[in-house]
């Protein structure tokens, strides 16, 4: 049994990405080691031109009656919690290669703190025992 | 390892809501402890004043051709099954606390099938060595 | 400890198909058993007569300036990456039996993939003591 936290982060939005961010921080304060595997959206949101956009929310806040974030959206600080988080343990960002290649994005065009680019045979093994999670 | 069952549950659509429900119910019918943490759309989805409103359905159901719920989205029965799984075996509810703050939701607006609030190292230590699924 | 990977797939979107399918594929090149359990919209992705249509990205491509799919949504091809997989390895595909009914879907109707319909209790025993992954 490993205790390693394994995320296959996804999704690209303001909040999944602080969400994701936050369970790498938690982990990383706890000792355990953490490896996130960047693919689709969220590696669209890594891109360095796209780190000053607004991320939006996900659907569900498009649902009628939702509470709003009270600092903004733009507010809500997912790379500041990723670095955090770097800065706080054994956290390691991967790109996928499969998803590098599927929406065209060269590795060079991220930010420092994706570490380097994988398969997901490389993810798995690097799981293998320890919880996963699909964000 | 344990044999908890972890669920991170952000979404507050009605399929998403039911489909962690019954994960719920079917592990504490099992026996299984269950551990729920409300993030986000599902802390919003919880509070008493909108919880006879409709929550909608994910994204995916907005392809065209994608089927309907054959008696209707509001008929999902969410909210219940999530009281017959705390029925049913040793089920809990927190509400993550920084979610609260983000969307400024007080925890006394909720329904009281949420047990009390807490933050990612809480449930990260209760998750330990069982699975974790993010919903 | 099992070393199954148990997926759970929610969604009915290309990209989170493909993405389901490409961690199936890897599990099973490993020698890992997988577990498929399909609801709601990746239960719907499945009927015989959406299979050509497309599928469709997750929300988070909806974002101003995300990336696109250099070959097309249609061109993902996450059909043909779940057929390998099951040629790769042992991979059991399942129809989640509450979600055919709040859809008012019949088994019958879905690509041959599909093995067998069985409820949450079923998927939980087989995963026990392995990863559950919901996507």
């Amino acid at each position: 049994m490993s205790d390693a936290l394994n995320l296959v982060l996804f999704s690209g939005t303001a909040d999944k990405l602080n969400a994701t961010a936050t369970l790498a921080a938690g982990a990383a304060a706890m000792e355990r080691p953490v490896n996130i595997l960047l693919q689709y959206w969220a590696l669209d949101a890594f891109r360095v031109e796209r780190l000053e956009a607004s991320h939006g929310l996900a659907w569900d806040a498009t649902t009628e009656g939702t509470s709003r974030p009270v600092h903004g959206t733009k507010a809500i600080p997912w790379l500041e919690t990723f670095r955090m988080a770097k800065e706080l343990g054994e956290v390691s960002i991967l790109a996928c290669s499969g998803s590098l290649d599927i929406l065209g994005i060269d590795i060079t065009t991220l930010d420092p703190l994706v570490d380097s680019s994988g398969g997901i045979a490389v993810f798995l093994l690097a799981a293998e025992g320890g919880q996963i999670v699909f964000i």
